[in-house]
């Protein structure tokens, strides 16, 4: 692991590290902040996941995370969207290929060779955090925006017991049923919709559920609304009877405005549970 | 004026606008946080002067000032750094030219024509913002990053009773003195350094002081420390009794990260005067 910067950030470290990914078969950058306290002791971990054409740096400069991560001591890592390099498949759409790994394992060409990012998320990078860094990784919730919703909620109720609580801004929250998903899924994973399933938020809602509180944002001037679908996941989550909250939020679009007018709530949110 | 973008935050509106400016001879872009009481009534307003390289956008999207903008009911304007536009000179350097207006009047060519950023600053920007929004235009506050820091404290001085108070993050304290200021003050001015001073902090410190008062804070670990001169300003306000705190942070460098990290304690502080 190679440290690209470290930058002091409200009484903690805001840093920037390269790693070899297994997963991705390439080299991966993150963003990391630790609080002050993980000078002193293992601290919980929120991890947050970006959005298409995003890489780790983007949420790291303008979510506003810091302020309030550092006043609960709690840990945010921001990882890259996607496998990055020369040797890496791409597209020229913004939302296929570099930025826009979607968090699946891809299964077909020219993917299937770098692009692992559900392996990367679930096991890659958390096993070389709670090697190398001052984390208590048995206490890890997540949270993510628009494409990084999507993979929260889809890791979170895919992964029992691994996260105390999932958030999400404006998610993708119904990609088979929207062209924020199956363009991807179907380059991803090819043409055979069973597969896709394990990657819908609102599919696994209506399915398993969540085994912990949800909170979810969504600005109802979401420029995206109808590629989001969050009505779909809404319906789901009551029908399901999952302890949660989903707020349409007036006014709000798909910025990082909206992010940051509502991480400390999503911060509060996961805080009380991390140290319940 | 011309609207660019709109974005609700934090209950209120960050919003881009356009103008052709009679004092830079051009079209200027800036930005603008108005919180949610500007709907109702007109609310105070905090300069925020952005560093060497900066457009409007750095610091409205980085520096985290819209959540305790909110949090007081004050409106936060983010200029840009120069003149624009293709008729505009330019530099290849990155601190001379455009992104790098030093907030002067220059009277050199080929800067003349343009790079006039005190009288933007000083009487074009505030009488648009006044004419247009829900300013009270007689509850100004003044703050700024590094050139931006420079910026805001000669401001603040040379325009008794404009400003309430004046806070600085790592300001370019005494650029007749460090290769920031000597460069651009020469181009920008010319040879004649007596028209130099009134663009110098820590002589200005010396000579009028601040009719208010000042927030001073600086990264003990900023890269940049010689260029800074933060001694210099330091020793002034003490010898001239300034009404004022001069904070040096151990750890921080000259980044965003060092920005947002301080940006509560510096809105808590032009509150407390705003609000007087």
């Amino acid at each position: 692991m190679k440290t690209v910067s470290e930058n002091r950030c409200f009484g903690g470290t805001q840093g920037v590290y390269s790693h070899s990914s297994a997963a991705t078969n390439c080299e991966m950058t993150f963003g990391l902040f630790l609080p002050e306290e993980a000078q002193h002791f293992t601290v919980p971990v929120l991890w947050y996941l970006s959005g298409l054409t995003c890489t780790h740096e983007n949420a790291m400069t303008k979510a506003g995370a810091q302020a309030w991560a550092a006043e609960h001591g709690i840990a945010v890592v921001f990882p890259d969207t996607s496998p990055r390099g020369d040797g890496v498949a791409d597209d020229d759409a913004y939302d296929l290929g570099k930025g826009a790994g979607f968090y699946v394992n891809a299964t077909q060409t020219p993917w299937a060779s770098h692009f692992r990012m559900w392996d990367y998320i679930a096991d890659d990078l958390p096993a070389l955090l709670g090697e190398h860094f001052a984390l208590d990784m048995d206490r890890q919730a997540i949270t993510g925006h628009s494409m990084g919703g999507h993979g929260a909620l889809t890791l979170a109720m895919s992964l029992p017991e691994r996260f105390t609580s999932v958030s999400a801004f404006a998610p993708i929250a119904h990609p088979t049923a929207s062209d924020w998903g199956r363009k991807q899924l179907g380059a991803y994973l090819g043409s055979d919709e069973t597969t896709w399933a394990k990657h819908d938020a609102t599919l696994l809602m209506r399915e398993v559920g969540f085994d912990g509180p949800v909170l979810i944002d969504q600005g109802a001037s979401d420029q995206f609304l109808e590629l989001l679908k969050p009505e779909a996941l809404s319906e789901a989550m009551a029908a399901k009877r999952q302890d949660g909250v989903f707020r349409m939020q007036k006014g709000y679009d798909h910025s990082y405005f909206f992010v940051s007018s509502f991480m400390e709530d999503h911060m509060n949110f996961h805080a009380e549970y991390l140290f319940a």
